[in-house]
């Protein structure tokens, strides 16, 4: 028997529990475990000089060097971003290997589907925690419900990378716990979904300022607002008859009202570069978007009073402080990005959260129910968060039952929303991490 | 000695009376005038059977047809939209011909100056009204003031494509005079302007909820608001010493907080696309960026009455009327351009107008001034706009003399804010067609 090669192709900090598993599996599936990066040192220290880990160093975009790694694998992980992805896919189809990602399936992705299925393979995206877990954990009760001749009229799916509440000593509340720059840029594109049986579209402009507001029993109080598109869900978790739909965003408590003023501002703009930042004080950078008024005056502008939480959370930030700033150059979010990676530093002792939360509403012979299944996960320390395990797990084991030939019959580009991929993969969540949703039903009328 | 053969790509509304000029200019030039378009009956009905007028078929993406087209003549005036000029730059490259534009330089344009002065050639851009007037009566009074050694201390630049007063018959005070999709998409970028000896940026959501609103005397009262890059400018201009420099648009007064609701609906959102669009009511479409709220609701919560001016332009639009839209598909904004091309479509006797205004101070022999230099052009018909006149006699009149060597010595990647540009458009400009600046000079203190 040949020896399995599982390519991971990025070793950042969303991937450090996905090379553990696998390197753990090594033995038992027979495989060598290459991860490769642009920075060799970064996937040195994620293998750690385990017997079964090969540390490679990849520039992505050089297609000779994509080629051979890609040429040389078994299976391959991209965990590159989503718009990188496209690439490692081609090359997939070219040399017959399955594809694993945890990100959006592009346009472009899903335009291989009728090639990948014609060649025998399966890419398996929207695999790790948001997108991944929840299309998971959903499909299930979806599926189920289904069974029983229930119908979902009402489906709402919520998500955030949060701090523990132990590490909470901030009043955002907030700590990077994965990639700063998506935080920062979250909600640019225009939000889509369904409410009350109508499309609705919401803007950037608008997408802060409204975040409604989330209590979970036990789990605490949270913003949240809607992310991307619901509405491509609807046909594919076959709730059809559902009058609304949103997937959503969550952050804690206040966390909403204060970014506004941040997106109001115009500090995440990412449209054009500033240059020689470095000679600028942080008060300047500022005060640049600000036009006759102070930035008290403006977040009062925005609605806030000077003693209000809100005002509170933005004077934190410092954002009139005289000290230079310290990036070369960079667009108006690039440089909040560097501003926010000291005030949200994840430190040595904080412990990061995943909150996850469905909310169906669906009706079963004549009576009205609604069910909550909510997910809470705290991080081990600082490599093994909360965030690098819900993110890789799903991504490991859907890597593992692949190359066990788990989905032999199933080819395509495919979300993990059918049983054959949902249902093992939640049940080693559950029985071996003990990865557990908290379900509550309750008879409405 | 040879026929001089001018290519004008694009016969669009905005190249009427360019190609007259130069249909008309034509024995004089000892030349014949191409004019290219993907639409072949466009480019005959410009040429109008002139003996001059040669009328062509191109696809410009084409390259076997753009290749021929540009190596067959002897000059070309791009009068495509700004990010098609590229290709079109390059040809001219490689068959060593001179080209007109009145487009922004992009920076790939800009990147080409190194190598358009190698092959001795000639990229005048910017070269319409605005960028194109504007650029050319501005650096006259700057070059005349610098030669008296004034200092320049602020300038402020607008301008505006309008309808003329006498056909102002809707609450708007707008029609479309030019590319619609401009005027819908206006203001997308962030703008980028010096105040007071800061620079400022202002982002989309808050530009034209900050206009400003500037009386012109016998012109009347507008709005005017930042456009695009005016740091650019400043070391072109030579106006270093300025604390001060804004290039504005105009549009009629109450124009701007109407069109600012519009902005913050949702309304011009060019990112994502709706299908079935032509199944839909525009009650639907309108009522898909409102959550909770009806419109009159939303147009209060952007903090206008009722009975407010904007609240009556907005009511005016008909943006709930259960009258079918009739694209099929478009984005938000196509959607909105589509109801707009109706609302505000340029009559048979309609006539545009375009505004200029230039609002200088300087300081001179210790005194300070102020100068304020404008223009106003009505237009003669629905074909000759304003508009027309005032893109099209500055592209005209460079080809002209580009063609006659008026530029031999002047090579490279230029805007006309050059001497022996600027001296002899404005000549004819003012000589031939009565455009004149009206001037005034006031002693501040």
């Amino acid at each position: 028997m040949n020896t399995n090669n599982i390519l991971i192709i990025g070793a950042g900090r969303s991937s450090s529990v996905l090379i553990t598993y696998l390197l753990n599996a090594a033995n038992e599936l027979n495989a060598i475990v290459t991860v490769a990066d642009s920075d060799l040192q970064l996937a040195q220290q994620k293998i750690d000089k385990h017997k079964n880990g090969i540390a490679l160093k990849l520039d992505i975009t050089n297609d000779l060097e994509r080629n051979a790694a890609i040429a040389n694998s078994t299976i391959v992980v991209s965990m590159l971003p989503a718009h990188m992805h496209l690439n490692v896919a081609l090359d997939c189809l070219k040399y017959k290997k399955n594809l694993i990602t945890a990100s959006y399936i592009s346009p472009e992705m899903k335009a291989l589907d009728a090639d990948v299925k014609k060649a025998g393979l399966l890419f398996i995206n929207e695999c790790g925690l948001d997108p991944g877990i929840d299309h998971i954990s959903a499909m299930k009760i979806i599926d189920e419900l289904h069974a029983q001749k229930a119908i979902i009229t009402s489906f709402k799916s919520y998500c955030g990378g949060l701090v523990a509440p132990q590490s909470n000593d901030n009043p955002w509340g907030y700590k990077f716990s994965w990639n700063p720059r998506n935080v920062i840029l979250a909600g640019q594109a225009t939000a889509k979904y369904l409410l009350n049986g109508k499309i609705k579209y919401i803007n950037y402009t608008n997408l802060f300022a409204e975040a409604e507001q989330l209590s979970i029993k036990k789990m605490g109080a949270f913003d949240v607002y809607a992310n991307r598109d619901s509405l491509s869900y609807i046909v594919p978790y076959g709730i059809t008859k559902a009058q609304t739909v949103i997937r959503g965003t969550m952050r804690e408590k206040n966390y909403c009202k204060a970014w506004n003023v941040l997106v109001q501002l115009g500090l995440t703009d990412d449209s054009f570069v500033i240059d020689n930042v470095n000679k600028m004080r942080i008060v300047d950078f500022t005060h640049s978007f600000l036009r006759g008024i102070s930035l008290q005056q403006f977040i009062k502008k925005c609605g806030y009073s000077a003693t209000s939480e809100t005002s509170k959370m933005i004077q934190w930030l410092d954002l009139e402080s005289t000290a230079k700033l310290k990036i070369v150059s960079g667009s108006p979010a690039q440089i909040l990005q560097s501003l926010l990676e000291v005030k949200w530093k994840l430190n040595k002792n904080d412990l990061d959260r995943i909150v996850m939360h469905h909310d169906f509403e669906y009706t079963l012979k004549g009576k009205k129910y609604n069910m909550q299944s909510s997910l809470a996960r705290i991080g081990k320390n600082q490599t093994h968060t909360a965030m690098a395990e819900t993110v890789g797990l799903p991504l490991a084991i859907a890597t593992k039952l692949t190359l066990q030939g788990a989905f032999k019959k199933t080819t395509g580009v495919h979300l993990p929303i059918l049983p054959v991929f949902y249902t093992p993969i939640l049940n080693e969540l559950h029985n071996v991490f003990g990865m557990e949703f908290n379900d509550v039903t309750t008879l409405i009328k």
